[in-house]
């Protein structure tokens, strides 16, 4: 089950530089994990801002909140999610 | 070079239903001819709405421009574009 | 699996009162028989407005995109969708 | 008498961790006694944002008010409120 | 109970004059009704648009909505709700 | 001379209990006291929202401007200000 | 008394250009006799746009509306109207 | 050349009274100055709101610019502006 | 004097294809004459919009003004309008 | 290839003057040298706004990402991008 979710990041400006140093190489890591397993298809950078556009590949919307909110930068993002299913006019049967 | 297109359709309540379905069947060809030669790599219904995200690889901007002018449904569509790069987490080198 | 759907309703002001009578009753047939299959679990009018909030169980959205596409209202309906999942702090295992 | 209401929920960065647990475990507890004494009929989380949906079954909108306001988190909250009632397709007499 | 109601009217330019004498005629004498029976406490116009500012007086959310959807120039309208209750700094025990 | 004014309050989560507790205090009294000289003429609770829905009635824009920043909660609000005037349609001549 | 008025101006597509320039005309004549009399201020168009900015000067928000409403091009206006006062920065006792 | 200008003020709620205090002096210091040399032609207060609406007369957007940001208030201001031209209905030769 | 103008073109849907075309013809012939006398600086098409963003250069207001609302397109364009100005990081003295 | 950057600037309140200073003569320094190299070919402010309208001529997206991040002033732009192309009304091959 598809989902396209978008991710805008905004770091407190206070934030200390060692904390979101920190925080980013969480994020990695747990980003690098699940695009491993599979779930995390897909993860663009939108060039010019601090945002990503992602394709998940869940189970269920259980599963997908709970891959969002265990992001380290969870708590700095503003997320839009949007559930995709297959187009009519694709000409794949599985497009992920 | 990636670009993410979202597409939302409106057609006309006063359109005829044969001039419509001519051109949703042209769009679906020219949809299914831009996917085969890989220049539209993936196309999904957004669930409940008349709408489709999609991945587009194209050489530059304009060719981007020409494929969605040339669209049959181009006229009926509210179309936003977000040009995309590699994220730095992404575990792969080119991920299209 | 639970989706929230909100739909706006705008008939074209030109169209003639028994085509509107038309669409509104197959659609009170559809929404009906949608309902007691369980898929359209509630159902609620938004005071006021020509407009409803409802929760729908399918079984992805592929099948939440399928039903609501062929509402007859459906081409002059504005639909917002969200996918929902079990609170943590609701006291139900399955709230629906 | 039902309402949707739908809470956004922005905990400010520097809030120490102690104060946002205590916070959201008196929430919680709170959450839990009114939907055993079934005024808060529905509450779902929307998949990938700290935010939830919900339905509120009360007799007024000065006990919905005295219900939210009461709640821990809601000097945290972006709050919306939907008057609902009977739809007129809907195939139940008093969907709660 | 209490609900502050706002109304935008926009009819459509092709509307003949007649009927849309018709159509604020019936209107004006249905508010006129239903301002002397009491649920219609207060109406004003908002300067310089074709708009109004109203409090309703109603026993529920259901009422609201079938007087709203009676008014001539409903489906012509663009209408907001909100739910009031006494303020706590009212020195008015039941101002409507 | 009628206006609607809709007051949204924000107040800094960081703002002492006490603090935040004399300026309500203080807000209270001089509400009371433009209540009963007759130029708030209504004041309601917008249900579910730290929020009011008022009339005041003034003589002039600018009485009505020193009315509303005299409020110690004014720096925390958002405020909209609507002129109202006779509407053709009420049955009262001077609708207060 | 001051008002600040913003109007946008859209004509229907299919408005005969006899019909609009007979509108315009009358507009005109209107907005000049309403200049010459002093309560239309002040009157500039916005460039690149079929738009002006206004500073009418009216004895209460009523004068407003009937002046407004009277405007051969107020059907396909969009309005907003902000009330003026005084500035404390101003140099002037009455600016208008 | 004329230009409007909307400013909306925020200052931050922890700025100090004095510190705030002077910075309304110095902005109402320099705003005389700009009237009496004529640039800044008009200043009104937006009825209930931190904010003005101006009307500014300098020979370039260039000096509009350095005139704006030079304000003490700058920092704290939300500006808006919009380039005006003489309006074919106006029945000023150069209406400032 | 600099202008940033962007202009997203809306044509109805029911114009026949003859009159798009010869407006669309007129459009080029008008662009191309300003282009050459210089005060339509630069010309871009957005990608994947029916739209431009372009700099004019002009002696004032009023003559964008009039430039924009003689092209034959300007009843079927939305316009937003920013007057530029000199950088201070630019390295030019004189960016056009 | 190019495209259109459009930066708001908002600098925290607090953030003392020494630092705020030597931000902005590190992005000067960069924004200069981007310029010579003819990557930010254009670069005009905005009249009355902290912000600026930017050309950028880069070979791909991710050259664009990485120069605007690079700039000192990142962390606290908003960011808005558009892809552009050639315009068919042109008269330059090659519009930079």
């Amino acid at each position: 089950m598809l989902f396209q979710v978008t991710m805008n990041v905004q770091l407190p400006p206070a934030m200390p530089g060692a904390e979101a140093d920190q925080l980013k190489l969480r994020e990695k890591e747990l980003a690098a994990e699940l695009q491993r397993d599979g779930r995390w298809r897909h993860l663009w950078r939108v060039a010019g801002r601090y945002a990503n556009v992602s394709i998940f590949d869940v189970s269920c919307p259980a599963e997908l909140h709970e891959l969002l909110t265990s992001l380290p930068l969870f708590p700095y993002m503003e997320i839009s999610v949007a559930a995709l299913c297959r187009h009519p006019s694709s000409i794949h049967d599985d497009d992920r």
